[in-house]
C-alpha cells in the first residue's frame, strides 16, 4: 500500500524501466514513528529522504530567543528532509519533526546517490524535487517579506486550507511566524467579518 | 576569453566530452547590457539563464507600498535568472536587473531543456545550480527571519565582503532589507566601535 503510493508518486515524475523502479523501490525502507518523533535535531546531517506514506511533518528552526519557527509543513503523498543538510552533508540548523504518527518510506543519502549513478534518469526525480524545494522555499521567503500576518493567513487559506484544518493552531501560527493568540485574533476577526456579509 | 570563463565553470561542475562540452557551448550566446538594464520584469516569462562573465545583476521585487527587496547579487563567475518563472514558465514577481555593464553569456530555456535531453550528463549541472540556489535562498529567508539588522549587515561582510565594498549603499540595503539610513547607521556605529578599540 505505501509501496504503490510511492510507486504513483514516482511514476508522475520520471519514466523508469520495471527493472529501474524495482531497484528504486528496493532501496526505500518503511519506518513508524509516533506523534512528536524528531527525526533530525541541529547538529546532525540529515541522512534520509522521506516519503510520507501517512502522517504530518515539519521542518522548524528556533530562533535565539527561543521562538519557534516551521518553515514548512509537509503531509502524506510527499517528500521530507532536512534538504540544505542532504545536500551539503554538513550540520544541520533546522529539525525535523513528527506531527502525527507517521508511516515513512526513506531512503538512506548514501543510496540516494547511489540510484542517481546507477539509474541516470533518477536525475529528473531528483531535478522534480530541488525544483519544488526551490519554488516552496521562495513563496515562503517572499509571504515572510511582503505579507501582514492577515494577509499570510490568507494565503494558506487560499493555499492550502488543509493544513489550518488538521493542524494546531500553534503550529499553523509558528508556519505563519505569528504568535498564537495573533493567529486566534485574526481567526475570530475573519469570522466575524464574513458572518456579518 | 568569455567561453573560457563558463568552459572552467562547467569542468568544475560536471564531466562532459570534448563533443558535449562544444554542443553547450554552442548554445550560449553573448550579450552585454549597460548599467541598470532590466532583463526581466513582474509578468515577463523567463526565457534565459545568464552565465555573467563580466559585472553584476540583482533579482528583486517591489513590496506593495513600493520598496525595493533585493533578493540576490550576482556578481562575475556566477549563473543568474528569475529561476521561479524559468522552472514554471509562468510570470515572474521578480525583476532581474544590471548594476553595471555587463557581459553575458545566454542560453535560452528551450535550448537548456534540449541539452537535457541531448546531454543526460547535463543533468548534473542543473543539479548543482538547483543545490545552490536551494542553499543561497534558505539562507537569505532564515538571515530575514532569525536576525536583526546589525547581524545582519555582519554576516554579509564575514560571508561575501566583495558586494559590501563594490555595490552601492542603497542595493546593499535593500538586500538586507533595511533603509540606506540604518545601514549607514550601522555602518558608523561598527566603525565607531572598532576606533575605540
Amino acid at each position: 500500500m505505501q509501496t504503490e503510493q510511492l510507486t504513483a508518486y514516482i511514476g508522475a515524475v520520471v519514466d523508469l524501466t520495471p527493472r529501474q523502479l524495482a531497484l528504486a523501490l528496493s532501496l526505500f525502507e518503511p519506518a513508524r514513528h509516533p506523534k512528536n518523533t524528531v527525526l533530525l535535531r541541529p547538529g546532525e546531517v540529515s541522512q534520509h529522504l522521506y516519503f510520507v506514506a501517512r502522517g504530518a511533518l515539519r521542518i522548524f528552526f528556533i530562533r535565539e530567543h527561543g521562538q519557534e519557527v516551521t518553515r514548512h509543513l509537509i503531509l502524506e503523498g510527499e517528500f521530507a528532509t532536512g534538504l540544505a543538510s542532504f545536500i551539503t552533508q554538513q550540520p544541520s540548523h533546522e529539525y525535523v519533526q513528527t506531527l502525527e504518527t507517521c508511516e515513512l518510506l526513506q531512503i538512506s543519502h548514501r543510496n540516494f546517490h547511489y540510484l542517481l549513478e546507477a539509474v541516470p534518469a533518477w536525475e529528473k526525480f531528483y531535478r522534480h524535487y530541488l525544483e519544488k524545494a526551490y519554488l516552496i522555499n521562495l513563496r515562503v521567503y517572499q509571504r515572510e517579506i511582503a505579507k501582514d500576518a492577515e494577509q499570510r493567513y490568507q494565503e494558506l487559506l487560499a493555499v492550502n486550507p488543509q493544513l489550518v484544518l488538521r493542524l494546531p493552531n500553534k503550529i499553523v501560527a509558528s508556519y505563519l511566524n505569528m504568535s498564537p493568540e495573533t493567529l486566534s485574533r485574526i481567526k475570530a476577526r475573519l469570522l466575524a467579518a464574513s458572518a456579518s456579509k
